[in-house]
């Protein structure tokens, strides 16, 4: 009758193992979170639309999916009335009366409503993580979905760098127990505030980063020339050419651009936070390459301080984890100087650098240990007893529901990634035994029913 | 600014206390299931409409929360060709017009559409599990939610007893683990039919279930008069009075049942099924009580054989798990002759009946074991490598980011549940020392700085 039935396009199932592994990047993350005292936290996938429009500019508004009001929305709308002209409606203003919640974009703002909304109920500093699907209407492309996992964590009401060193920590003890090897940049907003205004060109952050960005693709001398052609001076450019060509570890970076930034408040305020961060840094044991990059630009418009990025070292993808520090998270809904800082962890690239790099855990399915061949209902009374007493010891144990022919029994382990099979017929039931089957190896081992250590080591 | 922010109604936030708490359902339900070789699986929030609509009665298709298509759903729409003459839209239509995608609102029908849409890359009997949210547009009230999560576990694609008889041993090991006291009910749809059949009045299914349902509360003679006032003969009652009267065991009373189903086959088939589950229920060694409960009519319309339900035997509440046994699942979607049979544990329930047993584990919460108090930069560096080391053993462990009073930073660690705090001063840090104080108890430690096996002892 009907046709093969799909999903929405830029939506995906997850099946066992696409599910096993998500799981295992997502216990990963959680209990390095929990380790530092983040707690997690839920939300409801829909907000009220007024809790997330203008949070993320027009083309955001644009990318929300939002919810037909439930009953009956229409009647008593003057459709007429948003009709232009030309025959065209105005979309955003027809939606709004047709529609009054969302699905969530991102989990910030929703952390950031939910932290005025329990403010009496929390306390500060209130350190959180959460995991939950975000939806976007963006057009699906390759590795772009509309449907996705964030990972966040984010610690709110402190100014302390200690919270910086968190998620550098953080980020390392993630990385280390993924087995993925990862380099990250630190860069602060107030420095390049700093640098900005040093030039005499305060309006000029981005042009300015977008520029120092492509130092590596096009050298020196093109970016000199891309920042005059932006406008700035040649003085300007001249002031910030040692910024250009800074080397060296982070403190021989920090103790150079002193002398630029001498006269920015900002900007050495941007380097005392940097020096203080790579000094906790350095105090706490950190392993992981951790450097700074001026050029790091990620989501200039709202972060503070901090601008943190984690790129993979030994395979090729974008960012896979970033974030920073943000002054005012909660003041657009009345709760004014709260200051964060949090990072988001990409699930769906770290995902694909473990698959890449065959970092998975080879057992990282949730196959049972061992499949009961399934050999009629005499059998089956003398192998449910065993079966239970292996799973009350933790072993994942199934019984193949039919007394199918062998061979689709043997097909099913296979498929699944059943490691073992018991095959137990007349003979073993007479003799009280147990027969299990190592099916990589072949190799059999015999057991009396009641020798569950002994199994239960053969299984391991 | 802004008035303070809030959440759609019906919908809810989970804190770090309910959060942890619901984990602790879920990870205790998937524990089992992945026991008994069930996998985890995850579809999209969203669900083509197509899917969605027709699958749960027309209360059900209002009660699907859809979405907006994005871009511009409105121009080309010919409003007026949806408004009756009485200003009224036909809002089914309209919504149908502008909306492509809905929200799911169970796990059961995208399951279905999942083993249909993936029938090539499964192995059968396929075994899944699944925990996420649905969203209905029901009236929100006590207790009923506008967004809930749901555990579903089914096997799909073999008749086997053994599958029902896998539920009912993981409601018997979920319930043991959560510590739970619950009454496992069984009734089998083939014997309602049978029931139905040998009285002459093969349409009147449900009003003879209703009925019986009444007997505790009604009496006997009261059920009789109901049976007659929905249209049965004095005969058809007559002939049901032995069901009313049913006493014993599962066996006497599957015994005293294959003589008032004697004529009907599909009577006598439901109490085969009944009566090969209780046997593989006796060889498993099940503890749960397991009762036939001829009333409970769970699902009627779509369960073909087992039906199961679970009541808590200690906390007033309604059901907490119910399935059972459907023939043709995946038929709608033309995948036809596919049996399953499935339970789904009710979270929210569950959650409550743990809150009001206070069955919940004391330590469920995500707090982490200590806090190390902040005593300035220098105690700073002098803390960070110990607390990197205890976390490296799997200790939850805190450092307080600011310098505050030591009152803001003891408030924090009681709001937070923190059971431990150490504060290291200067002559600590001479000393080479830390101090850990119990907080519930008073008692404090001292500790070498290196001896990180003694403060985890002390810790634990």
């Amino acid at each position: 009758m009907a046709s093969k039935p799909s999903i929405p396009k830029g939506t995906r199932d997850f099946g066992p193992v696409e599910t096993a592994r998500r799981n295992y990047i997502f216990n990963t993350v959680s209990e390095v979170f929990r380790s530092f005292g983040y707690s997690q936290i839920e939300t409801p996938a829909m907000e009220n639309l007024s809790t997330l429009l203008g949070k993320y500019g027009d083309e955001g508004d644009k990318l929300l999916f939002r919810i037909l009001n439930s009953g009956d929305p229409f009647t008593g709308v003057d459709f007429d009335a948003y009709k232009s002209e030309d025959g065209r409606f105005n979309a955003p203003a027809l939606s709004k009366a047709l529609c009054d919640k969302g699905l969530r974009y991102d989990l910030t703002v929703p952390f950031a409503r939910f932290v005025v909304q329990h403010q009496n109920e929390l306390s500060f500093p209130f350190k959180r993580y959460q995991i939950q699907p975000v939806w976007r209407a963006d057009r699906p492309q390759k590795g772009r979905y509309r449907e996705f996992y964030q990972c966040d964590v984010d610690a709110i009401g402190s100014r302390s760098q200690l919270c910086e060193l968190e998620l550098v920590q953080i980020v390392d003890q993630v990385f280390r127990n993924l087995g993925i090897r990862v380099l990250l940049k630190i860069n602060n907003r107030k420095v390049l505030t700093g640098l900005a205004e040093v030039c005499g060109f305060p309006d000029k952050v981005v042009d300015i980063t977008v520029a120092i960005d492509k130092l590596d693709k096009i050298g020196l001398d093109a970016v000199k020339e891309e920042m005059l052609s932006k406008g700035l001076s040649p003085e300007a450019v001249q002031i910030l050419e040692p910024v250009l060509l800074l080397e060296g570890s982070a403190a021989e970076k920090i103790a150079r651009m002193r002398d630029v930034l001498a006269s920015s408040e900002t900007g050495l305020k941007g380097l005392d936070e940097l020096e203080e961060l790579f000094g906790f840094i350095s105090s706490a044991g950190i392993t992981l390459p951790v450097e700074i990059d001026l050029s790091l630009a990620r989501g200039l418009n709202y972060y503070t301080g901090a601008i943190f990025e984690v790129k993979a070292l030994d395979f090729q993808i974008g960012s896979i984890c970033g974030g920073g520090r943000y002054d005012d998270l909660t003041g657009i809904f009345g709760l004014p100087g709260m200051s964060g800082v949090g990072i988001s962890f990409g699930a769906d690239r770290i995902y694909d650098v473990l698959l890449g790099l065959e970092k998975f855990p080879v057992n990282g399915s949730s196959a049972s240990r061992l499949l009961f061949a399934n050999m009629g209902a005499r059998e089956v009374g003398y192998i449910l007893p065993v079966a239970a007493m292996l799973r009350s010891r933790g072993i994942s144990v199934e019984l193949y529901p039919d007394s199918s022919k062998l061979k689709k029994q043997f097909d099913y382990a296979d498929r699944k990634g059943i490691p073992f099979l018991s095959i137990c017929g007349e003979s073993e039931l007479e003799q009280g035994l147990i027969r299990i089957k190592n099916l990589s190896s072949g190799e059999e081992s015999v057991f009396g029913k009641d020798e569950i250590d002994r199994m239960i080591e053969a299984l391991s």
